[in-house]
């Protein structure tokens, strides 16, 4: 069965070239494996915990969306959204609020850092602690239950939060779910062995350090002059130089082939000057860069491109939530009036129902539709090439409702009202069953 | 200037007679004065905090809703919906928690209560208390602010839950309202006079001393049978009766003119029966109830119907909703990639702009529509009698932009692309400013 992974993209700050080899570089490659369905968000209501400047805010969820659109993600494969664009996102995140006890956001690791830093500092346990910060957890789990999906890959320190979207789900289950899974539990998949490249110092690249190398920032020029910046020893040109332990020499190692990576190590051994290893590594990363950097400054310059793009995805990443939100609805009793037949009301002879209609169309597909009972489309399926997938579709929407309703593929662009579908296959099912 | 006033419905158990003379009728009373505009809510995301029974939380929303529209809430003139269907109100309730600290939570009477209770029964503080409990007052703030409510009604309990709202709306107002006021600071009613209808027994009529009289529930039948009940004194039919501290004829007197008050009073001195006087009291109540149950059990024949008012009130709400969410998403950072123009582009020459439109219609009346730069609709106009309000109304809209937009009348069953109308009318206002 495809395994949905997601991976949330925080929205603050400007990447690096450490980003681009330990978190983009690796989850692009990721989301090309098969039998991975992969989602990718930016986590923009999380950017709001700590980031009260809304211009950097607008400004960094731009960038960061045209980096990993410039690094090669492909949205015709992945779904790619903000997680501002979901509002699904914060009605589920209210309804598992619900279910959640305080003692286990007492015990969420973020918020145990900032009280154990402010009792060391002798302050209230809770000052400067917002409300964000504490219930954030229960945010994650709405990000990750909202898709079902199976596997989230994180640090180490964010384990326990996926317990706790674990927990939850698994709480919803027991007490919604019928006996049946309601909510995929997730699992984390820990990147135990993350490539992390060292900074100019050497130590790990990291914007606090101030010793980053920029990734698309000040172009080809702001490049070459951080690597023309990276520390080595002090050996002279000519005299032989030990590669292991250079940041220099791992951060070759990050873009070239095992055989660039021996001749590298071999040039250095025989006296390759540090000032002509720079320059080696300068156009090995611009090759693989320039392209990139190329892409990013035309989406930058066309950021109502990218827009469209995250339209397109957040319109994807809604056909699936928003049956699975009026599913969580439903369940926890918020159910449409007109669902709630009297119980003295006698059963009409013929009921008015919802009808599916299947047809072929001029291109020679086939399709089918779902009607309401006073006939307004409710549902318009994309095209098939043979009859008999529609009629599957049909029966299995029939016969599994909106559980069948996640799987379906639907036209580009279509939003359902998923709680009008909904009520209509329940309908149909119900009939059936009476 | 209409001040808004905002009230929220509990949405679990059924209504006696007490929740209506108390509650649902001077309510309904308040909300037919003039210069007032009514929002009625049923709140049902709170519901969830302190039941899980989803068929008890989906019977008690449909007979709740049931009841107020039977009491005679007129929809015409007030705002009446469900919480749940307003997906801006969580939407808004997460950017209030980022800006909301947890020490003040931790000072929320509600939690207070419920901790206090633990530390009395030598638990943990937090034992049995879930996240719900713990943060709905700022889910209750976003309740207010999204329809910038003037006046909530509320008992003493929940002053300080406004006061929070208040707080919170002060923050983000200094914060990201630019000077001006984004939201605007409610203000608690505290009701010090609700009238509080005796039970059966003479205590304050409540479903946990069991000595309430039912609204609707089982007829006329079950309202004698619970008025044969009422406690009086052993004064024999003929004895002169003192009717001062009698629950029935305080509960007479809710229902009763000045004069049908006297007289019963007179009645009593006179030596009326208590058999005789509960007769009285009965056929009083049911003449004004009576008609009521009677729409009350048309509704809950036809929950479809109920439904239908609920969802026209959710359109009318989500038209204010929308817009407002829609600005404080931009104010927060939260923006459209499209209106964050590259620094370095050009200005076109002639860039394609958004268009209003006047124009009359058949009916006689004027119309205006804002149409987008490809041409789209974006905004229709309600009819007006006079061309100058048309047109005075697009002037607004071009020189105010998106607050103007909050204030706009628009034709029943519209609902905007709130986030695309606020874009055009920025476009416009930085065309002229530009």
């Amino acid at each position: 069965m495809t395994q949905r992974v997601l991976t949330g993209i925080t929205t603050t700050g400007t990447l690096h070239l450490g980003n681009f080899v330990g978190a983009i570089r690796p989850a692009i490659a990721a989301s090309r494996e098969s039998g991975v369905e992969s989602f990718f968000f930016m986590a923009d209501y999380h950017a709001l915990i700590k980031c009260d400047d809304p211009a950097r805010i607008a400004r960094s969820r731009l960038e960061i969306a045209a980096t990993w659109l410039a690094a090669g993600l492909d949205t015709s494969r992945v779904t790619f959204y903000r997680q501002s664009d979901i509002p699904e996102i914060p009605e589920l995140s209210w309804l598992l609020t619900c279910m959640t006890s305080k003692g286990q956001m007492n015990r969420a690791h973020a918020y145990k850092a900032a009280t154990d830093a402010n009792l060391a500092a002798g302050e209230d346990l809770d000052a400067g602690v917002t409300m964000g910060l504490y219930s954030y957890p229960i945010l994650m789990a709405a990000d990750i239950l909202i898709f079902n999906a199976h596997r989230v890959p994180v640090g180490r320190d964010q384990v326990q939060h996926i317990e706790m979207a674990r927990d939850v789900a698994q709480r919803f289950n027991h007490q919604f779910g019928g006996g049946a899974e309601f909510f995929v539990l997730p699992e984390a998949n820990v990147e135990e062995d993350v490539a992390q490249l060292p900074g100019l110092d050497g130590r790990k690249m990291s914007k606090s350090y101030d010793n980053s190398i920029p990734l698309f920032e000040g172009g080809a020029k702001a490049l070459k002059e951080a690597i023309a910046r990276i520390k080595t020893d002090s050996k002279l040109p000519g005299e032989p130089k030990d590669p292991e332990g250079q940041a220099l020499v791992t951060i070759y190692d990050a873009f070239a082939t095992p055989q660039q990576r021996a001749d590298f190590r071999a040039a250095l051994r025989a006296g390759l000057a540090w000032g002509e290893a720079k320059q080696q590594l300068f156009e090995l990363i611009e090759a693989q860069i320039a392209p990139m950097r190329e892409r990013y400054a035309e989406l930058m310059a066309h950021p109502e491109r990218i827009e469209a793009i995250l339209q397109e995805g957040a319109a994807k990443a809604r056909r699936l939530a928003a049956p699975l939100l009026a599913r969580a609805r439903e369940a926890v009793g918020l159910r449409s009036f007109a669902a709630l037949a009297p119980a003295a009301k006698a059963k009409p002879a013929k009921a008015a129902l919802p009808v599916f209609k299947q047809y072929r169309e001029a291109d020679g597909q086939f399709y089918f539709k779902l009607n309401a009972a006073d006939g307004s489309l409710l549902l318009q399926s994309q095209g098939f090439a043979e009859g008999r997938a529609a009629g599957q579709w049909v029966a299995r929407l029939k016969r599994e409702g909106q559980s069948a309703l996640a799987d379906l593929p639907l036209p580009p662009g279509l939003v359902l009202d998923a709680a009008a579908v909904v009520a209509a296959l329940a309908a149909l099912q119900e009939a059936e069953a009476g």
